[in-house]
């Protein structure tokens, strides 16, 4: 209306353009430089109505990068299938599961593209070992490192936790050829086959796998997609059946990047202690928060009852190989297990990796990473936005994935040939589970940069998926 | 005497200095023309003498080295302690046993001492590793490697083993964290718990911890210690018990350095064709050969059984954790495991190591260790050799340790802590057995630098086991 102040009319020019999808959730909204141009405003009237719509929760301000159109819980339709109880089974993962999840190690729709620049952070790493390889002398070359990992690099590692509310002496730290190789240590240390595991469903595929191969059953918890494990539906397995040992991933499951929020985390720890369990924590998303990085289970473990495994794969490189564990009251045999497993860790990685940590350097590439992961995030969550039929999209606070529940009827694990054929991957949500559920989701990354080809792959997904009527 | 010619005369001279012990085994002589210039006398009467020694056995030519007094099997008494046969049973490895092992591992008397110079060859790997650092780019870093690792290296690693008369595809090799974790993965892919595994005695103690932490049972396999595991022995025990696997390490196995002959290993493969065994070859020590190469007993495998582990941890470094097995009729689950148990290996590292072979630096270096390998091992025994007491010394063709022998009454695992607390570590026999034998024998390396602080620590390791009288 005429009489509208003058803030008033960018508002509605704005909100419409919001509901005409000019722009789509997670976009950035024209400069405020840009506005006042185009609409002959003052800079004061601009920042007035933009934060009007701020505060309304409709936009979101993102220091020295403007105004984005906010992704809200509400306006993302959440995920809502969820696993049934059954009995525990012997995992069998077919060879096409596990051909498919060769290729979804990388999280990726193109695996070949390799695209984008190396980020600097890596460059920084990348120096910082091969500094650490120059320094070798003398007949260093001859020794085993000693089995529970180099002094300095648990020395950081203590230091980057305590950040995150957990004080963890060094002797309690080992160091592992990544996060699959601690959760594989903690497993051989606390169950024999035949056991019973309980995980997450929809969960991490590698946890199935490692089960499979050594010949453990698993019964699958419903999981949320947004809080993570069903602690009352573990409450009923643990009734039912003995239980071994129970994998969670508090910060950021994968697929859908849940978050247990404090109170089933308690809850959790009762539990394993009242049933006499062994809580394997796979922590390896947390420093990918996109906001302030949630303390770790083990920070409230008052019974010494749970390992710690994590890595830098994500946080960092996939190609370091190099994780750690914390071993709770396993921790001595576990440190016995990677010995006689594999003996030690590279001394110089270890140095090198510990330096860039020392010098600042991996905390200034976390800060970098995780503006570039908020972004690609919400590109992606635009993206499926616009995509025909009904999609529920989890909105991940963490983690590199979203989950990505389809219309009824479509199948991904048939579509997913197809798609292959197209040169494209996709992680279909069958994957997460041995129950053979969720046939309609699917896991989609924005780990890797936004780019064209990366977008044009996503169409021809729509297209395979959910094509237009 | 007078009338003898000038050559006789300088033959006798040279006689006696090697019986007075003027030199010890092992030893160069003085040059052609130090002795020319000692004795008056002409090059081609100096050359005489010397080839005349030479003929006798007494001396040995070496190019551009020198002469040098022989080492030979009849002037060294060989170990002849055995083990019996007894019925297979669980390993347990005592705590005191694990800390020995840990400390051991370096291989070395003076574990603290990271003396010498670091060899051309390894300056040449890490620069060659650094170069593979530099060449990431893109979101390389966002990948995991494939589960078999790096075709390149695999590819290097092939036409290296085809040197040795093997000729194998690269996709019968896996890359894996080194042999130890090579022999985890062997056993892994073939026993179940409790099942029997035949093992050399003496043998690698790495084996028997493996076995322990896998809940396997160990029947230990008289060995000799030059000749390796009596072929005749196994058959006996195969006969009367149900064996799953054997492991074996044809080419200068620990602790003694055995080759196992032609004849025995043909033996060994039609007993595995007719027991329905897995043979699992320990190759490590193949390249720290002194003189040729021996074959791998992989490369007279008909029957697809022979499981190959190695590593460059003996012949390059032990910082690298970067080795190899081709896993025969088990290898799709030895690859299976590996992906489920810690994903893949560095692909950088793996590149790295793929150009050093590429480029000749690892044939060359290797020809560098062999030289000093060599003087190494002659330096040791000569000092042995001048120990009181009667002892027996293995004479290695390879390897990186001889087996000592020592008088009836000593106790090596007793002097143990004795010798530490003097800063000598000992590999005391008992480490080589689950059933206490050899306790009058110990392992000594000779892969570290000849260091006056190292023969220090020998002098007190000969006060410390074989007192004057």
């Amino acid at each position: 209306m005429a009489s509208d102040y003058l803030y008033q009319q960018l508002e509605s020019w704005l909100l419409k353009g919001i509901e005409e999808q000019r722009w789509l959730m997670g976009d950035r909204l024209p400069s405020i430089r840009e506005l006042c141009k185009q609409h002959g405003l003052s800079k004061a009237t601009v920042q007035h109505a933009l934060q009007r719509l701020e505060a309304q929760g409709l936009l979101e301000a993102r220091p020295k990068a403007g105004y984005f159109v906010a992704l809200h819980a509400k306006t993302v339709k959440e995920p809502i299938s969820r696993s049934r109880i059954e009995a525990p089974r012997p995992v069998t993962v077919s060879d096409l599961l596990l051909d498919i999840m060769r290729r979804s190690a990388a999280f990726d729709l193109l695996p070949d593209l390799h695209a984008g620049e190396l980020p600097s952070g890596i460059v920084t790493l990348n120096r910082s070992v091969a500094r650490a390889l120059r320094r070798q002398k003398g007949d260093d070359y001859q020794y085993y490192d000693t089995p529970a990992g180099d002094a300095g690099l648990r020395e950081q590692l203590s230091l980057h936790l305590l950040r995150r509310g957990w004080q963890v002496d060094i002797d309690e730290l080992c160091i592992t050829s990544g996060c699959q190789h601690a959760l594989f240590l903690a497993l051989m240390a606390t169950c024999e086959k035949g056991d019973v595991v309980a995980v997450e469903s929809p969960g991490f595929y590698g946890v199935l796998q490692l089960l499979e191969q050594l010949g453990l059953q698993v019964v699958e918890v419903p999981t949320s997609i947004s809080t993570g494990m069903d602690i009352e539906a573990l409450e009923e397995v643990l009734k039912r059946w003995k239980v071994k040992a129970c994998i969670v991933s508090p910060a950021f499951s994968t697929p859908g990047g849940a978050l247990m929020p404090k109170d089933p985390r308690e809850r959790l720890l009762s539990l394993a202690e009242q049933h006499d369990l062994a809580i394997i924590e796979d922590d390896i998303y947390a420093d990918t928060a996109l906001g302030v990085v949630p303390d770790p289970l083990k920070a409230l473990d008052q019974y010494n009852r749970v390992i710690l495994c994590s890595s830098f794969s994500k946080s960092l490189s996939r190609d370091l190989r190099l994780g750690w564990i914390s071993g709770a009251r396993w921790h001595e045999r576990i440190i016995k297990l990677k010995l006689v497993t594999q003996l030690s860790s590279s001394r110089y990685l270890q140095q090198g990796v510990a330096e860039f940590i020392a010098d600042g350097s991996f905390a200034a590439h976390l800060r970098r990473q995780r503006h570039e992961l908020r972004e690609r995030r919400d590109r992606l969550i635009a993206h499926l936005r616009a995509w025909p039929g009904d999609l529920r999209i989890s909105l991940p606070q963490g983690g590199l994935a979203v989950w990505v529940e389809l219309p009824d009827g479509v199948d991904t694990l048939e579509a997913y040939p197809e798609a292959l054929d197209r040169g494209v991957v996709i992680t279909p949500g069958p994957l997460f589970s041995v129950s053979g559920q969720f046939r309609n989701c699917m896991r989609l990354s924005f780990s890797h940069p936004w780019d064209k080809r990366r977008v044009e792959a996503l169409n021809i997904l729509s297209a395979v998926l959910v094509p237009h009527g």
